[in-house]
């Protein structure tokens, strides 16, 4: 395992639960990035009380007010962190926003499916489109021929509830938006590892266990994993990946989950 | 392989393309079901005209308006096959209306992305929604335990341009927006066919072959297999069906295929 090293990085929904968390962690580094990006659509709210709480101590962290269901504000914010980056490139996009609607199959409605769509899916897709020239910069600057997360890479956080081959049984939070998002997400990381892989750019969907945040107590039950040890054991697989693991599904433990 | 005998069929996109042919195939059957609904989002355009010849020869087909991104019109559709059908169920609702755009990933956008995935995912969603009950009552009104597609079924015509495990070499035509969509469909196939399971209906995902249409066309190159030849295979498969294959993700040719 090389260890991460990161010049900088942009976590999206940084603002609270696991993306939170991979802000926290970063910092906490041996040798922590120079920039870590933390995309937060409303910077000025309740919810992100917390992350401003953390920039105002640490200069390394910048927020960027970033709605990723919204082109304009993707546009916006690239901008933005190429300003602060100056003439360097983006070494690390981690898509960790997302939403969940608990609802059955019979009460899904086209709205929750378009709009859980929007930001699971499109978001993704829309934020790669708009770092990519970043992301290109910093994989050219970078030695080295293989592929690595210190050098380029964007990591899709996905979740095993958009894994076909392991949707065996049937649960309370059948969640078909959520699962159709992801399952597509899933198809959208493939693609950009293959479209991606000659700029020199690592592509993976991680799946982050079952965490105890709002998002994961969806389901009713306490989740059992804590946000820090998700989040240490995504850095820890992060560090670990090579060109082998380009277009991969794996989960923070390094498991690879069925598509 | 106990042959296809259905009293009632509902095809979506049965206009042209393969829909259009399953609604020819489905006539020349040696027992032809006794209604066949043949979905249209435009029954008065160009584009109607081969269908509406054929029906005006055919009693047992009735064209139903059908947009399959709108709600209002799925459930107008809904209570006019319900109107048709009298007390009796619906065996087989067919989800073949699909379309495809043809972009690479960097020029893939928010509104393609969703036009998309409105058709190709939520549509199939909402119309399994809105003929559920004629669905179960289909099932209901067979004997027998098992599920089949003489019964009651759902399915979903699905590619393989939308499998994951299959796309391990990048081409011509990425189509993000269509491989994501078909992607999300699988995983609908799956929640369908375990939620609807108890009900006596049986769920599955069928890649048609490439297929000389318009949307087979797209790829630039002309696609191998005819019409005919694909529906033949599709309605053999569908014969073939049992509950072992429920929730399945199969070819015109019976394969499987991996998600
Ligand atoms: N927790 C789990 O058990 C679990 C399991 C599998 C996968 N995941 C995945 O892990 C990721 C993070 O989830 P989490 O558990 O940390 O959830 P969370 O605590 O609910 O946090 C979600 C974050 O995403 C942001 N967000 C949502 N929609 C957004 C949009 N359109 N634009 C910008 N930001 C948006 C939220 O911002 P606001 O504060 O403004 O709402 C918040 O910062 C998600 O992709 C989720 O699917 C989680
Ligand atoms: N052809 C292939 O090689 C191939 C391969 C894999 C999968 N498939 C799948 O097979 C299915 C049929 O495709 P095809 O090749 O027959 O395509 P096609 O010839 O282009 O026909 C598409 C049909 O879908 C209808 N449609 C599209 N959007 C609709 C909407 N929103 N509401 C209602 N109807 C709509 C079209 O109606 P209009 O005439 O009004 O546009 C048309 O009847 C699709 O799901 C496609 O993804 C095809």
């Amino acid at each position: 395992m090389a260890g991460l090293s990161v010049h900088s990085v942009l976590v999206t929904g940084a603002n609270r639960g696991i993306g939170l968390g991979l802000v926290q962690h970063f910092l906490r580094m041996p040798k922590p990035p120079q920039w870590i990006f933390a995309g937060c659509r409303d910077p000025k709210g309740q919810r992100a009380q917390e992350l401003q709480n953390l920039a105002s101590k640490h200069s390394n962290i910048i927020i960027i007010p970033l709605e990723v269901s919204d082109p304009a504000s993707i546009k916006a914010a690239a901008a933005k962190v190429g300003e602060h980056l100056g003439g360097s490139g983006l070494n690390l996009l981690i898509n960790n926003a997302g939403l969940l609607k608990a609802r059955t199959l019979d009460t899904e409605t086209l709205e929750d499916m378009s709009e859980v769509y929007t930001t699971n899916t499109i978001g993704p897709l829309l934020m790669a489109q708009a770092f990519l020239p970043l992301l290109k910069k910093a994989a050219q600057g970078s030695p080295g021929s293989g592929l690595s997360c210190s050098k380029a890479a964007i990591v899709n956080i996905s979740s095993t509830g958009g894994s076909i081959g392991a949707l065996l049984t049937w649960n309370r939070i059948q969640a078909t938006s959520y699962r159709c998002s992801k399952a597509a997400l899933n198809m959208l990381s493939k693609c950009q590892s293959l479209a991606y892989k000659e700029h020199g750019i690592l592509c993976v969907a991680l799946h982050p266990g079952w965490v105890q945040t709002d998002l994961g107590a969806a389901a009713g039950l306490p989740p059992p994993t804590t946000v820090d040890d998700s989040v240490q054991g995504i850095l820890k697989v992060l560090s670990s990946l090579s060109e082998k693991e380009t277009g991969a599904f794996l989960d923070w433990e390094g498991k690879v989950i069925p598509w």
